[in-house]
């Protein structure tokens, strides 16, 4: 399935106890439809806050539903910020999370003195003019194969912080409105936001454009920039 | 001033009790700033649930403060959803509501199968095709100055129930998105939302493309259709 969500009144993709997730909802969605226990799994465990415009999720069942009765059936139970843009039959050995060869997020930046009660909910609003350049020139630095040991939430556990990215940049979509995408085979916990939390400091002039790369060398959390608030945080598409 | 805000936490526009409105909000906060009872006042009662994109609207002081310093104090100390975009100082005889020439809402209509979590805040979601012809057919029988009478809240104690509309059309936005905006001298209560509630008939084949010609002459609002809901609908411009 492919699931569009907005993060804000969830604790995350993944289910926890006592609060609730976006697997949990779609979880006990696709066990009422089904009557019978069934696991989701998602491609990418998004953060507490963080949107998806283009989420992947598998489940495995022996009962064969016709799909637009069953696309239809999911939906209309879903609450309001959770809608299943997708649905089909995959092979019997396909993964969600470990057959993903691509992800992209996006962060949107809304940048103005004045902030935008619309856009709100989905940007991280940067009041002061940012240097544009100078965050895309330090952007490109996380493009191939780099240990993002930097960049990555200090209680992770994860074995290798090796990652390999495709591309990063940031476009200005209009006079106040900037998007930063990054696409990579993988990311670790918390490194889009705490890539954006350094360019963002880049753009402000608190650092210099080629301090990515120092980071990059450094292997250490502590040297990077904050992690940016999850509101901003989009992740776009899944590719197998 | 002018004003960009979202309306789905608020009781409407206008000040009452026991529910909080956005002018309640604003007056507040223009009297935090000033440490004097202030009245502001706004050009349009927009409906509770109803977003704008530019209100006006105008308050009287003797005090006189620098506008930027004025428009940073008063956007820190609004809630997220509220923001001042513009401050400027007015004649003496100014005002928002009387002095306003033209009006424009746009209603945003969502249309696809599957409803988008993303714009649900700000759209009218119908999963069933629009006949977007018929109803840019039908809509255009709103142009010219005619008795809104079959489009008006049956509670409304307003004397003359005659506008004048200049413009209102229907526009694909993409695949799934349609925007109807009306432009007019003024518009009596729930007007756009009738208007919109009979079109969005029209255009389901539930009614004919020359319906509104009918409604206009019956006079009679249990003719027309369903009052539409407030949160796809966004005052976007006045005129003065």
């Amino acid at each position: 399935m492919k699931i569009k969500y907005i993060g804000t009144n969830f604790h995350g993709w993944q289910r926890q106890l006592n609060a609730i997730s976006i697997q949990q909802v779609i979880e006990e969605t696709v066990e009422r439809i089904y009557q019978q226990k069934i696991t989701v799994f998602g491609a990418g465990r998004t953060d507490a806050g963080v949107h998806a415009f283009s989420q992947v999720a598998h489940y495995q069942t022996e009962i064969i539903r016709p799909i637009p009765k069953l696309l239809r059936g999911l939906n209309a139970l879903l609450p309001d910020d959770i809608s299943i843009t997708e649905l089909k039959h995959v092979e019997d050995n396909f993964h969600a999370r470990y057959d993903a060869k691509e992800k992209t997020y996006a962060y949107n930046i809304w940048n103005n003195p004045i902030d935008n009660p619309f856009l709100k909910p989905y940007c991280l609003t940067i009041n002061n003019p940012l240097l544009l350049d100078n965050m895309n020139k330090a952007a490109s630095n996380l493009i191939g194969i780099h240990d993002f040991s930097s960049f990555c939430a200090a209680s992770s556990e994860t074995k290798t912080k090796i990652r390999t990215i495709f591309s990063a940049s940031l476009q200005k979509i209009s006079s106040d409105l900037i998007i930063f995408t990054i696409t990579g085979n993988g990311f670790l916990q918390h490194m889009v936001r705490i890539i954006m939390g350094t360019l963002i400091e880049i753009g402000m002039n608190k650092r210099k454009d080629t301090n990515i790369k120092e980071l990059l060398k450094e292997k250490n959390r502590e040297k990077a920039g904050p992690t940016a608030p999850a509101k901003g945080l989009t992740l776009i598409k899944i590719k197998y």
